[in-house]
């Protein structure tokens, strides 16, 4: 078939770009090995028949569950096949591109275990775990109880006289629910439940709790189980989201986990010696988040950029119009304006989760070994900045991935776009591992220690709380302004980073002045609550100002001769990074401008410039556009969009789904006989 | 079965309400006529078992069309048997809660036969359009074309041999696409294509086309039909999206609907008397949209509102607490400040859509009733402020719908929340009936022809751009600041108006100053699409502005004795609606803070109050939400949700809902014995 124009307009597109895409892969993911072994995974996977996603949009939760159990069992033999780790099994399920059942067993049972089990636990539960032998879950969420732990209905109950362990769904809200992998997969569980001896409640714990014979996969005596039904925008479709109920079920007293708290025979409880040791695996979740927005973000602008740049409507004049193609045809869509001062900083905001991705795990590993030579001095800080940024990160991972589907038009609705089912996949990361707005207590609770360090002890100030000293000279930090006099001043890192320190500083004092005022005020006292919309907006701030930070700094990491191989870049695309870099921090200023406006530290007249600015930088990227999520390297297997392939040639990709449809198989419909046809013929044949 | 805890908490919330919730709902829905009507309409729906919708959750495209395709024929019964209006037709759709085949029937084909044929026409087609002999849909957009009309690739083509039109899709994107109850439904369709005659482009114009036999239902030779598959979010899977392909097809010279344009038998071609005359029916259906999303909006804020007052979780001292019931419960989730602040205005905003949605209708009304008698005045500013209120009312509406389900947490992310499928119904909303984006430049297109009027004809300025006078002295405009002294300040409609009307006269001469520089720079002249952004800005700012004004004089006209009777509230709810349009006014402010704050037009202190003046607003409508929600009149069959019913049983129903997921029929799961015990049993039983 002769080349179409949309083929044209996307090798057009290519030669326009300035840098070298490999060296920019290299960069986002890197280095070359880790590029090579990314694409050797998804390839595995791509091959595998039982992966295929040409039916997806037609399976309804019923058929996908069991779709999602042939998928489970496959990639757990993949898995042993090539002896993958957690790197690559992470990259499977980043090609396989949907939850299943079988995650929660490599991604929460079998770490529970290793991390909250003695020597003698692992060494029962890990071996079986990992070739298979049992199936496991994590059993946590209750219908009545989420974020509260501590309220959890099902208990365990000690009981002496046979050394056993009851538990108990006490009530009707202690039912578990939400619990993936449950419905149908999983022959073990996991299980929090507030342990009690003799009357006792000694809060939640962890069970390794058996839920289904190993001989016919029946539940056992005085286990319920169930599927929880289908879930918002046909997302999570193929996960069996599962209900348990236990009625006095018992369990051996040696099922629970005993690396920390321990019971003995005789039903003595010993308490765990330091209590925010589990913080570290819920540091690592979050920080996985965060590399997760970046891979999903970047999915939804390539498709976006690449049907964009073959979609044309209207011939209109614009400032960057494609006047070197023929005059005859319509406005690529990409041209206007409004579509890259929308889609633009959005391509600009993956590269900043790519780099927070990266550094926040740097973070984590850190900790870890810190942590594992007795050194807590990090948790506090590297906890607080996990929470804030898993909160922002998905916040913009969720909402840019809709924003990008509507920049798409009418054919944006479409399924087939590939858009929808990523934004399905995407958006409960906003209330799981902590609601968004819940969470960010976390990191202005933090700030609240900072704020009173920085007052009394200014040295112990922590790094990334360092602009608090900022504010400790009030009259002064007031009188503070934007250095800004010229448009190109904006393009200086340093002026970036003030601006956003600055704002942070200052929320930070208010919230701090308000909590102490509102404790004071004895008339009518504020509580904790009361603060949590300030809380948000000081966490979001950090987090804004961390993203800012980082993607500076891996940016000149990147240039440093001295620096791994792994991350280096060329000339070229550092000139392009460092535009996407001022791009990402001043549209998060101008998307946050009342915080940067509202107390006169900028004025009027930078607020003006800010946006000038914005809309240069965001036509310098014109031509760079397709180049940069090129750059990302997803291949087509995995975007799975008629619209977003590599080769650009959307209509025919569109139009070859459509013949996909089941409903096209038949001349007539269904329902024509039974339905249409007594219809039309009710009132007689009519003469036309 | 004993009272559930979450009922108690139901009926306990509803006891503190202040104000009559019947008055409530007569104000909101145009008096106790209207609601009666409603009510009635509704429920001979729900009578009907084919609208059942216990299923939906299950359905895939495929079985989804079948079912659209028997409640479509079932509508047309009730219809007839009923003789039913175009008003209780919308309140059918409205209870159905999903779009079917046949809405273009009555929403699209007939109203444009009889807005474009011909009395002879009309004649003819409508009559069995009405008795529903056929059945017929709209095909407008293409594969490669939407937006821009003039470019549409379908052909009718004139053969004077035989006084035909031959219809032809010249290219390969010229194929029909997404044009609903094509796919299975429809006999005939209204098509736009281009009219050539003797070569010459006559632009779109629209044609009667039969498509399928009277027969049998085959698509006639020529005519290639099908369905374009699965939408975003399994949203639309009933409706029949389609497309089709005419290889020189033949129909009728007569088949060309000619009130306006005609063309006779020797192929001589009359141009229409005037250009405008088609708007009047754009303007009807973004007026509807309005009114629909205050219908979603207020639904998906009753499912909210409900769950997350039987919602309980942490035990938190809030300075709204609710002591008065069993202290050893946990906090109310609604009596979180944060959850309030992001639920209460959400509330609001549903209330001033009611209001918005209304007006909007009327404006619609008078201006139809002006055009009849060939008053065409009023046109240009009806049709921009439809155009701009539409973009902003689709715009909140969806992204308030998606904000309510995250509200409630985990939960939220179940199907039976019932508001996953209103996003999915409500969404397409901001890209059809002209994209929100480019639709903002219909309002500030006008703007910028009423500030050329300001500064020559001030006289001349039409009611809703009477603002522009404002900025007509710039050096007084610049120096115009916001009167606020005291926070109870805002609360004076007077304040708020001002405010915004401010922010509006700005924006405008922002804009026009800008456009007149653009295109005086020679060196770099700018083009209408750099505008674009601004446009944008202006155009929301304008359709906020009239949502304001609308709301605050619904609640006069409600406590206006000598106003109709429909519209009249009694005291306690005057007063409490007052405090909605104050929040509603004052949160968009804050939404949008920048704007006000950029240039001086408040000050630092100012922003602070306004914030305080929020916060209290929210904190003092805590005991009326519930009952804000109840009056909305949206019955349990409408919301379909589990956690959203009216006796709040949430925990039981959403138990009871995920009883009748399939899976939990079988004790073991499909896949079992194909998957699951192969992998178990690959390395050998394990004994634990």
């Amino acid at each position: 078939m002769a080349e179409t124009q949309n083929q044209k307009d996307m090798a057009h597109a290519r030669t326009k770009v300035s840098f070298n895409v490999t060296d920019m892969t290299n960069y986002l993911h890197g280095g070359a090995a880790n590029v090579e072994q990314r694409r050797y995974i998804i390839d595995l996977i791509a091959r595998e028949p039982v992966f295929n996603k040409d039916d997806w949009g037609w399976l309804n939760h019923t058929d996908a569950v069991k779709r999602g159990i042939a998928m489970s069992t496959r990639l757990a033999e993949i898995k042993m096949e090539h002896d993958l780790n957690d790197l690559d099994f992470a990259t499977m399920m980043e090609a396989i591109d949907d939850t299943l059942p079988i995650v929660l067993h490599n991604g929460a049972f079998i770490p529970v275990i290793n991390s909250q089990g003695t020597e003698e636990q692992i060494d029962k539960w890990i071996p079986p775990a990992e070739k298979y032998q049992i199936l496991g879950c994590y059993a946590q969420t209750e219908l009545g109880h989420g974020s509260n732990l501590s309220k959890l209905e099902t208990t365990a109950t000690f009981i002496p006289e046979t050394d056993e362990w009851e538990i108990n769904s006490t009530t009707f809200t202690a039912s578990k629910w939400w619990i993936g992998g449950l419905a149908c997969l999983s022959t073990h569980c996991v299980l929090q439940a507030r342990l009690f001896i003799k009357g006792h409640d000694y809060g939640a714990h962890v069970f390794v709790v058996p839920l289904r014979s190993l001989d016919d996969h029946k539940p056992f005596p005085g286990v319920e189980l169930g599927d929880i039904g289908p879930k918002a925008f046909n997302g999570f479709n193929k996960m069996d989201n599962g209900f348990a109920r236990f009625n006095k079920y018992r369990i051996p007293r040696e099922n629970m986990l005993m690396r920390f708290s321990k019971v003995s025979k005789e039903g003595v409880y010993t308490k765990p010696p330091h209590a925010k040791l589990s913080y570290g695996s819920m540091v690592l979740l979050r920080s996985v988040l965060i590399k997760q927005m970046a891979l999903y973000l970047s999915r939804a602008t390539t498709i976006a950029t690449r049907y964009l740049t073959v979609r044309r409507q209207f011939n209109n004049p614009t400032s960057r119009n494609d006047a070197d193609l023929n005059p005859g045809l319509e406005t690529q869509v990409i041209n206007y304006p409004m579509v890259q001062n929308r889609l633009f900083p959005m391509i600009a905001q993956s590269y900043a989760l790519f780099a927070a991705g990266s550094e926040m795990m740097n973070k984590y590993i850190s900790l870890m070994t810190d942590m594992s030579s007795g050194n807590i001095d990090a948790l506090a800080e590297v906890h607080a900045m996990s929470s804030a940024l898993k909160s922002y990160c998905t916040t913009i991972g969720a909402a840019g991935t809709e924003e990008c589907r509507k920049l798409m038009g009418g054919h944006g609705f479409s399924y087939f776009t590939g858009i929808a089912h990523l934004f399905a996949s995407i958006v409960p990361s906003n209330t799981y591992e902590g609601d968004n707005y819940v969470l960010t207590q976390q990191m202005s609770r933090y700030l609240l220690k900072e704020v009173k360090t920085a007052k009394t002890q200014p040295e112990k100030v922590t790094p990334y709380s360092k602009y608090l000293l900022l504010a400790l000279n009030k009259s002064a930090f007031d009188r503070t302004t934007c250095g800004v006099a010229h448009a190109e001043d904006w393009l200086k890192p340093e002026v970036q980073l003030a601006a956003f320190e600055h704002r942070c500083a200052r929320l930070a004092f208010e919230l701090s002045d308000a909590v102490e005022a509102g404790g004071l005020d004895q008339a009518n006292p504020k509580t904790w609550s009361d603060h949590n919309i300030e809380c948000y907006r000081v966490s979001h701030a950090h987090a804004q100002y961390t993203m800012v930070l980082w993607f500076i700094q891996s940016i000149q990491a990147a240039q440093d001769p001295a620096s791994e191989e792994e991350r280096r870049a060329e000339g070229p695309s550092i000139k392009v990074l460092e535009r996407l870099s001022h791009l990402h921090a001043l549209h998060t200023m101008q998307t946050n401008l009342t915080d940067f406006v509202e107390d006169g530290y900028f004025s009027p007249a930078q607020c003006q410039s800010l946006r000038a600015q914005v809309k240069a930088l965001v036509a310098s990227l014109a031509d760079e556009a397709i180049g940069l999520v090129d750059a990302f390297d997803h291949p087509d297997f995995l975007l799975n969009s008629a619209l977003g392939a590599a080769d650009g040639n959307a209509y025919k990709r569109l139009w070859d789904k459509a013949q996909t449809e089941p409903l096209n198989q038949k001349q007539v419909c269904d329902g024509y006989e039974e339905f249409i046809r007594p219809l039309l013929k009710k009132h007689g044949d009519v003469k036309l």
